[in-house]
């Protein structure tokens, strides 16, 4: 609670340059609107380099350029989801300055460069079909400020094309997984490397994979330690994730 | 169709040794009763190697005994799987010769040594916990005439220990993959190896493992071709089929 | 790993061919690329007659089309599985010599028509519905160079029909049952061979059915012994798998 | 509705002997107790030979004993289901005459014999772990008045046993089928016979079988027609509807 | 077996006019061809009034013609289920009789009108949306020779409109309820009424209704004895099986 | 049971002024039709304010504006639930004064605006993409006579937005809390409110949320005690409860 | 938020009899110790009629001693929940006027008789197996100050039963449906009264009931509009929200 | 790879101190065992501070003490999870120093006391039964050298309790959270907090819960960025991977 704040009203109470009835009614809402929480929810984008984001599905494009439009009044970089091309097109009326990332079907309006950390975050998929899962989470943990080492396509069922990755993947400080059908590379890293892992099951496969499920429930019961879990292509969860630990 | 008893009774038709009402009584029964499959369920498992079985849960001590005193009249060998103490000290009062397996919860009786095949069946394990299934499995390969390399607490979260055993799963003819919680280890060995690999899920586990459905998905959606899945904990089935495959 | 190569390096150095920095550089990556299992992936295809094999769902013509004519340097058999028409249009570009088989949306490019095995695998369906499954099953183990023997609709709920293919069923080495609904053929057919049987449940029926999870269950649970089963409508992987069984 | 019952009181209102207030009182509470529906409950066990039934799960033995001795009463066949030996021993202080089926778990009463049939139930199992269920269903069925054909253990990994019994399914009227496992049992059977179908998933079996799903589905998607279920393990209501075909 | 038929083949052969070879050609063939149950098939249908069945979903108009036209050599009722127009529109140029019914999504080709029973079959509704499902069971029973009874949209939400309908019902020797949502009419009518209830739960609702599981369920644990479950939306499957029962 | 009625039947049979088997057939149909919940049914709308209510899922918009105009001939309110822009088009043709409500997707026919309660009724969302089906709900609740208080997009990702609305929330009757996801909210409000709370889960989410599934399990799973769900996006009976619960 | 307290404490700073710092103190803590839903917390039990309540599930004797010792400083009611007997055994040694109810496996401590509501709340079970879990509900609404009506055992399957208790059930404010198996009864009752009801699933049932939740999906689906849920067996949550709409 | 040692080795085989083939034999076991990945296995605990751990479940207190005893050969901290008191009874026999946590079930030995980061890792649970899964997250994240701040059963069901300990979880570097029932607590505290949050679900509930999904489900689910989730009841794999976090 922001001590200085209250003092100052008290402070004024105290003097009789504010009513007490006044006072009253500012204090009245303090606790949800002007303090704490409510302050990072407004500003704390721009303080700690969070995008501000919108997650596209179900909105018409008219909807994201609305809600885009308004964003660009702060300064934040902007992260939109889940968009399609059309949406983009769109967005590009009030944001002229919107890249598209078509596989990973998302919009980045990077206003601010400043790197938060040094450390590398390794984005790895099992093959190529995780990609666009696993652009998310990369997008997501660039537009937040930090590095990302794309390694790709690197399977258990041909373990010699991870071994030969496995230099830059423990050079990371933290690896995110992006794995469907079975989803048995979340374990195999977790088990060859020292860093948090996350791990994101996605919707490959068919079959008895029920559109992920199977590569989640592999995931859980990973028998490596060190290795938590976000829910089916879940991208942008664990991008999020990945840049708040790695900017800690 | 047994050809020749047809021929040997229509003959006695034709000579009028055998009057045609005894004859159709004969051919009525034939299809189901004196040829083809019925035979072999008589005689098959003498001929082919294949053990009697008995599946005891759910069978009371003097029902297993019962049923194993009738079996030890033909000079096949017998396996027991899923039984108690209680159960073998019955058995012993009828089969003295039998051996008790107790972490598999295995007897066995075994008069006939012969081997069917010179080449190996590898029983590979994740973890220790994995081991009374893969046992059930190894002894019912041993019991129907193959030799078994067991290899075992190779899991995945600590590659290298598999690596170094590698040499031994490739020297196998049929690899079986015993692995519960995640199950991830039958895709990383279906990726090394060149031969068939039947996995089992098994049990091991908590949380979301359900009791091995976790591993049981993971290994029918794995990414590696050439591995096929059998039932949860179902060594015997395992151990059955891989017998069978080394026998071809 | 190949001693040969490491005796060849070990060679140079002692004789001062080599330099001590640059054998390390080369020693430092054998264990993933240079050696072992690295060189089973690119070279193991041709020697096995293992074919190379393209998944074509989620992949655009032309990024197929790209892979394939990759594919084509080798001398190995091409399989695509999953191919719609429009894929197969394009891959004719690159591989005239392609054939298409629209009922298993299999696309085949057969350079190497070598038999590896003069047993047969017998592919069995319970139903009509059943037969794109099973010929994606019976074209891969044929680019595999296996002969195979197609018995189908066969289901049992007019078992004489299966009985009157038996003769058939049991001359083969390896058994295909690909069976939807309620999946009963497979335990049906593992009571009657003395052979491994692979079991693809597929995704036909409606209902109470869930895309194939009843016929996946049954063939799980099957009380026939010898019976291993594959993901849900996985052709690919039950006809490589018997390649594998049928070629020991 | 009983007109005769109604007819006999609006008689009575002209006449002048019953006054319309008391007429009201019993015409309020006719549709639901003193006609129709209600009677059936009250008195259609007797006319129908249905028994009174006793589900005694979850009660105590003195609640059982105490519900018997109130069924005693009327004249009627009383089934106690799911009866433990200790609910059988109070039992018998009320119904001396009780008899006590330890494998099926069932108390009978009989002390009406008459056949309501001449037809023949048959009761198929497709193993002897399956009995207990089919001999609940057997049971209930003859209690109720017919007669019963029990043909147990001739699943479908020995397909020939069943053959061997088809003379004997064929001539009943009304087919029951209890199988565990995979259950495809009664999917064979119903390609087999021309006559109803009741299939009886049971809880037999381990790993996949989930208690018994595996088997209701099989049956649920079964390809034959003319097959319905009852819920897992429920022999009595197999056994009463089989009765209720039967007795037509 | 065809007693009749074996005594005049060893006939043949005991007077020589038939040689031993030649017999054993015919009888080596005799238990899945010729007699028992392979005759059943192909006669059965005509004799017994079932029509021929065509299960239409996932056939080409064409493919349905030429089943149909195949089926138009014998004289037996024919039925297809799943039909679209389009199916229709093509089928007439073989069979012009061929009536649409669009509702059920049913074609049929009445060629035989005889009665093979005097008794009414009952089709009871819970709503609107299960009369397709209703039709279908409906149309399977009329071709079969049985008079059928509609009485749709009877739910329990109004419990008055079953009961203004109960003595139309409880007329009828055999039920077929079908319902949604929530599945509670079988319980309903199988407490009120003392005949066959058969169930058949439909996919209609939303939410938490899982495309019919929850009345699949509901119907499974019927708290009614003498309900039994077909799968959903199985209206051909109920039809066919109270066909059977009415027929008895 | 309707007395009056009943007692006026009679009067003029004891006067002779009906026949005996006149009143027998006027009886006959009494408890299903003419009195007690039947009455309801027809009359009990426009007496509670309850309104007509058509699903329109899976009815054409000609069999809903045929319904609609039935409908009119009564004065009670109209709500047709799950309604397209084509069937309002039609519905407009027989019904000019209906409004449609494209996102809840309802039309309301509102001719008696009569409020029924003073007390209002909150209808709160996590997400804006609840709305529709809080909308459902609102509107059903005003249709039958209650205010209601819209309080959107304020989940506990942002729990600062919920408090600065509480006090709106507790001056409510009852509370309706329709959340997808991971359905929190539900259980944060039924914490800080001393009123009935209806939960709604929706169906927004992806990845592991299984069509709304799990929100239904958080719900139902709720720690706050006097929380009740209703079906997943089934904003009707919410607010159909809901309003039962207000007018009290 | 407590305008009085905070005016209090405004007024003492602007007199200057406390000082800033330490009303900051005082304000700090204010928005969730002293003010609002802490109050609620805290008193709002005694205010309410609210019972302080103990889920003893998974706490010792001792535990729950001890708890219930430190609430009997309060004047409000008690009620503890899925008590054994061990539980009540200690617990009458610090609390002697404890009451137990072994069926409901509840303990109650009522030191407030007063009624809060003239209105009367139904509970309603199907079977005399759903009765404990009634009796939580019973107990709990009655324990906050309501008028019970007990109306049990009138399941669909002998529907008349449900029909003579319908008056009571009509004359009730709120009704409490309680039903396991297939738990039709709640939709039954819903058609039937123009009051809240609140379904309870009970885990009564076996086979394909999966501990309630057949009955579960049954109510939610319910197609009669007004019928809300609660967790299966959650008697005190259904009993809880009775009580509230109760006093409403 | 360690370089270092490849350079002596070739360096040693260049001066000829060391043949070739005795070098190819050290090359040879290289990659899987004496570097790399495998010195990690045998040496990181010591150095990272991570513990030896041993899970305890379904082995036999003699053989967790067997593992202990050669695990004491070295001096990194121990942990055993999921041991009875039998099993420390017997553990104490090799390691006199383990301290027993009876409700967590954790052993630990812990020789080295040095803390490996100076940030806080809260543990925060949302009632009383969550407790003993969070103190096996916060032994294991103390053992592992971090200081942990417990803040114990302030779920959302009375959020005011999370609130006043809010200043306390925000000054933490990780947060684990673990929530049974629903499992809200985790998206409130996500959307609290700026820092990683690690969900634990526990089985704690009943009903619908289903051991844990429910609450897994919902924070899979969690609409708040930077939640991931570890299994249910995982609380070694959550205070694992947080102590991973802080010490990066």
């Amino acid at each position: 609670m922001d001590q200085t704040y209250l003092t100052s009203i008290l402070d004024k109470v105290a003097k009789g340059e504010v009513s007490i009835s006044a006072a009253v009614e500012q204090l009245k809402e303090l606790p949800f609107q002007d303090i704490g929480f409510a302050n990072i929810d407004e500003h704390r984008n721009i303080r700690t380099g969070h995008p501000e984001t919108i997650y596209c599905e179900g909105k018409t494009p008219d909807q994201v350029a609305a809600i885009m439009d308004r964003m660009m009044e702060s300064n934040a970089n902007i992260l939109a989801t889940r968009a399609s091309r059309e949406v983009y097109d769109k967005v590009t009326e009030v944001a002229p300055e919107a890249i598209y990332h078509p596989e990973a079907r998302v919009i980045v309006v990077q206003r601010n460069q400043t790197l938060r950390s040094d450390k590398i975050i390794a984005v790895v998929t099992a093959g190529t079909s995780d990609i666009p899962v696993a652009e998310e989470a990369a997008l997501t943990a660039e537009v937040m400020g930090n590095k990302v080492d794309r390694i790709y396509d690197v399977g258990v069922a041909g373990i010699h094309r991870l071994f030969s990755k496995l230099d830059r993947i423990r050079a990371a400080n933290v690896v995110i997984v992006a794995a469907g059908m079975e989803g048995a590379l979340a374990s195999v890293v977790g088990g060859l490397v020292d860093k948090p892992v996350i791990a994101i099951p996605t919707s490959v496969g068919y079959g008895a994979n029920f559109g992920g499920i199977s590569a989640l429930l592999t995931m859980l019961n990973s028998c490596a330690a060190g290795v938590a879990v976000v829910n089916i292509d879940n991208g942008f969860g664990a991008g999020h994730l990945a840049a708040k630990i790695n900017q800690l």
